[in-house]
């Protein structure tokens, strides 16, 4: 194994102990146990917006702490949930006085432990609502997943709702525009190559030398088939086509791609992706108002993208467009 | 090899209709020849800043195309100097009445092409000047340069030169303060796997499972020495060291410190080592007040990093500082 760690079992606190240090203006990073909260402190009166999972997605979820994004941030082990002991002290951080979304991915892990930690947090009196981002259309039920799966999508989830939570909405409100942006968003990606756990230090599973998993999860979960390496646009169809027809996307609609690479894919072929899947969605009728393109939930190393659509209309597209400024997500 | 592309000949440019797509409100793409220009056109009256290089290295050059930074880029084939026909009607393009500095990378082809452009363009009536990068002291001359390569540290010159521009410094200015830059960054890499040129379709070179390449090229050049896997805290010493010395850093002073991926490595650990490295320049005595971590100078899909060292004054700070908004840098 390949990697630049020292111990690999110290990867999770050696990686956040340097993003605290390269980000001290944007965030604070805690250690014991470890989460992310915003550098500035809670924002008075406002929503608190919170999410976590296994790390190994980097720049999700620690990333997206900052102004008009999340408040606070939760990471497990690779590929592990984080404990509800993680959670609840993340919980209270963004608690402001106006209750807390958690925005939780549809692992079986995640969501036990998210709400463990939400019970303990609701005893204590802090108003907390749940939102489950489950956007991978690939397969129902999965290695750590009864329903589908949470990826990409859960930028958009982060992203509007805490434009939302910025603007002052209340956390129904908040609660109810991330719901939609569930209700409205949808994945699908592909590996090249699988990606190695740095503690486990071999790779999760075998791909042939000319052999591409279609549907695979963020964690090497098996996806629908594995295929023979095929060209850019032939790949990019397999992806889009189930996503734009499970969303029941029309002629005349519009939406936000978001071409997500999932670590170690060259940003040139993320953008031939992009392309491609552009093309698609017009031959469809569908206009792309928004774009995002690059490596935000990623799989380690792992070579491979997903693709993300989300229908927007007026109001999404506002709180797509309103400022945020995290680590991974500026402008 | 497993790419996502369609005819690999036409990687570079399928790429850029993309990027051109993606980013229509920062950039427009030019196909005959291939260049980048901003999407707003000249700023009447401000020095034109123009650079490129071979592809490959993605986001740098286009990416850096914006308010702030550059005014046009000049892509080649992959690993391969764009040619004189292709950096002339970016320099034209860059021209707004104040002349336009060029940006060359120190390889040789670069600098002869840009030289055989800059005579054109002047025997056209522009007013050129260029800077040449030459920031990587891990070798004196290389596979196709003589002297030092350029590499991370263009991206500095860029911002920096950038900032003087937009905020209306004229030709002899901006070149100063490139020149200043150049002469106070320094850069070192390594590589912990080869990369794969699309046309050519095999790995650039041999790394062994357990070898790592101190001083690599960002084109897969050799360095200084093949040695086997290290750990983080060992790799980073080994490339801090060199850099802060030929810097002749001294206590108390205060830099920028850039970690750089070379394409496949995943954030995280790009953070290990921003820790790394900060804590030795601080055992130095040496203060990081300006960071940057991510993928900006890549080689395709090589797994790797550089750090980039630059020395800081009041004066570089806040034209670092300044707003820039492009593709892949924005605040």
């Amino acid at each position: 194994m390949k990697k630049l760690l020292d111990d690999p079992a110290n990867a999770v606190v050696d990686s956040l102990a340097g993003f605290g240090l390269a980000h001290a203006d944007v965030v604070t990073v805690h250690t014991d146990p470890p989460y992310v909260t915003r550098a500035g402190g809670r924002v008075a009166g406002k929503v608190g917006l919170v999410s976590g999972g296994g790390s190994g997605h980097e720049p999700l979820h620690a990333g997206f702490v900052g102004d008009g994004m999340l408040d606070a941030a939760v990471p497990g082990a690779v590929f592990t949930s984080p404990t509800p002991d993680q959670i609840l002290p993340a919980v209270q951080a963004a608690d402001a006085g106006a209750g807390v979304l958690a925005i939780v991915k549809n692992y079986t892990g995640d969501v036990l432990n998210f709400e463990t930690a939400v019970e303990l947090a609701e005893a204590e009196g802090v108003e907390v609502a749940s939102v489950l981002v489950n956007d991978d259309v690939a397969v129902e039920d999965s290695l750590y997943t009864a329903g589908r799966r949470g990826v990409a999508g859960t930028v958009c989830v982060e992203k509007i709702a805490g434009a939302a939570a910025a603007r002052g909405d209340d956390l129904s409100a908040v609660t109810a525009v991330a719901n939609r942006v569930v209700a409205n968003v949808r994945s699908m990606g592909v590996a090249l190559t699988a990606c190695t756990v740095p503690h486990v230090g071999k790779p999760s599973f075998d791909l042939g030398d000319d052999e591409i998993e279609i549907g695979i999860g963020i964690h090497g979960e098996p996806g629908r088939h594995r295929v023979p390496v095929a060209p850019a646009g032939e790949i990019t169809r397999r992806l889009l086509d189930p996503v734009a027809d499970d969303l029941r996307l029309q002629t005349g609609e519009r939406v936000l791609l978001l071409v997500n690479g999932m670590g170690g894919t060259p940003l040139s072929e993320l953008y031939v992706v992009y392309g491609r899947a552009r093309g698609l969605l017009e031959e469809r009728g569908v206009t792309v108002s928004r774009s995002l393109v690059g490596n935000y939930v990623t799989s380690l190393e792992m070579q491979g993208v997903s693709l993300t659509v989300l229908r927007l209309d007026d109001e999404l597209e506002r709180l797509w467009d309103a400022p945020v400024h995290t680590a991974a997500l500026r402008w």
